[in-house]
């Protein structure tokens, strides 16, 4: 894929996370100051929101940037977000006018706090990984192999919203009940067996209504951007309270996720082919798209909505 | 238990719900207006977002009742929540002074429309009624012998937040994938096996902080008050999806409550003892108060949150 050069130096640095093609969404604050919205460009972070309090960057007719989550972004709907990102490359690409006036807005990322980008209104884990479908199976029931459903539909589970935080937040090991195969009577106390899953969540941007399906060429346009999220795990608490109603406890004390929402736009010359099916999928599953390539191809995913009723079927 | 008097008359039917004993807070709309905080009394809803508005009724420095939900009132805690009855109480029993002004604000409920009482921010779904857990062990798993937890630890899972609606809200019948046992492979449709499970709901109303636990002593104080909840579910999709991760859109279509809120000071006098224990319970989880009777003694419970973080221990 090629590179878009941006007059921001530290953005066409081939070490850089943040090159203009990616354009990621956070929320930040600087000593101490009021957390608003901002966008990552190389070693800087962009202050939009001041940007469109000054009348430089409008995409509603009331301020949306000026808030400390990106849901009032969200809820503008995929055009405003397509809108968005174009005015971001136009501020911020090689040869752009005005770049003085920019550059104004420009923080260093060092300099900046990160806060959470979005607020959670629900959190579903998907059991999406099939090498970690077989590991879990191994870890937690003796055997590798994969839930009878796993290859036919969507499995997941509604997980802790409240309990999904920014990265750097300070974890506490949880403490709860377990009982060992081979114990008379289960103990409690803090975890021994605390494990990560390294997972992609996908921010569900846009409502739905109840008891209307969404489908999956549907579901696809209602992604507001990606982040990487990590399910902590305590797996000898899960092993003893999971049956027969899924994760609770052992999983309910924190997720963490990136800073950054990277957007699908962003993500799109990085799509490939799905892995082959090993039966035939429902065609109501069928994706409309290739899948993309990354984290969520090896590993579990889990959605995170902003708003209400969201159903997303993956394939 | 005795019925104390009000000179609202229909609350000293004995045929009503709502006696001055009970007092539950709902929200309402009289002919399409604004939706708010109201209580129940006899045949009457008395206006208290109206009368705080009056300067009648004062239980913050700002307003709380003048918006559809009772989250506000939540958020002022336990000290609060009494204040808030002893007020009612005082504003309506028999030989109370004033009732000419208060009369005002009665609304008959045979005009009202009676919306969702709170925001809910979390829905956990315990698994707390011991004939329940044996009827679903029967009808999921061919088996009433109770999980080797259930005698243990409060066995419960996250619903869905979302799908939380009021008492008379159209539920749609979900479609969904299902696979009979004897079926080579999975079908879709409309469920044929929609069930109800009629629990009572626990209010949280306070919040709690993310790595601090909860003893069940304080758990008590922070419940706000108790709906019935009728928690709908696709026992077929259910049944297919449910392995190993827990329920989840077999139950997330709707998960319906009562728009009335009965507080604890309200069923205080209907406590009774729990029914004796199987095995010794672990010290943390033992409760400090005798359980109440009713609909969670024999059936499930949920607790639906209005914050972050709440982990309720139930005894």
């Amino acid at each position: 894929m090629k590179l878009m050069r941006s007059w921001v130096e530290g953005a066409n640095s081939p070490d850089t996370d943040f090159p203009l093609n990616n354009l990621p969404y956070g929320v930040f604050s600087v000593d101490g100051d009021e957390p608003r919205c901002g966008v990552a460009i190389g070693d800087m972070i962009l202050d939009v929101a001041a940007m469109e309090a000054a009348g430089l960057l409008r995409i509603a007719d009331d301020l949306v940037l000026d808030v400390p989550f990106w849901n009032e972004v969200m809820e503008l709907g995929p055009q405003a977000w397509a809108r968005l990102r174009v005015l971001l490359l136009g501020f911020l690409v090689e040869g752009a006018e005005s770049t003085g006036i920019v550059a104004r807005y420009l923080v260093p990322i060092a300099k900046a706090r990160l806060h959470m980008p979005l607020l959670v209104a629900e959190y579903t884990d998907f059991y999406a990984g099939m090498q970690h479908a077989k590991n879990m199976g191994a870890i937690l029931r003796g055997s590798p192999d994969l839930p009878a459903n796993w290859l036919h539909i969507p499995i997941g589970y509604n997980g802790r919203a409240s309990s999904v935080v920014v990265s750097g937040t300070d974890i506490h090991r949880p403490l709860g009940q377990t009982k060992a195969p081979d114990a008379a009577a289960p103990g409690f106390g803090p975890t021994k067996r605390l494990d990560i899953e390294l997972e992609m969540g996908a921010i569900v941007g846009t409502g739905s209504t109840l008891g209307q399906p969404i489908t999956t060429a549907e579901a696809a346009g209602m992604i507001f951007g990606y982040v990487l999220l990590n399910d902590w795990s305590a797996r000898d608490i899960q092993g003893w309270e999971y049956q027969p109603l899924g994760p609770f406890q052992g999983k309910a004390f924190g997720t963490t996720i990136s800073p950054w929402i990277v957007t699908p736009a962003a993500l799109e010359p990085f799509r490939c082919e799905a892995p082959a099916r090993e039966v035939p999928l429902h065609p109501l599953l069928k994706s409309h798209q290739p899948r993309l390539r990354g984290p969520r191809a090896r590993g579990a995913a889990a959605a995170l909505s902003s708003g209400g009723y969201a159903r997303v079927l993956f394939d």
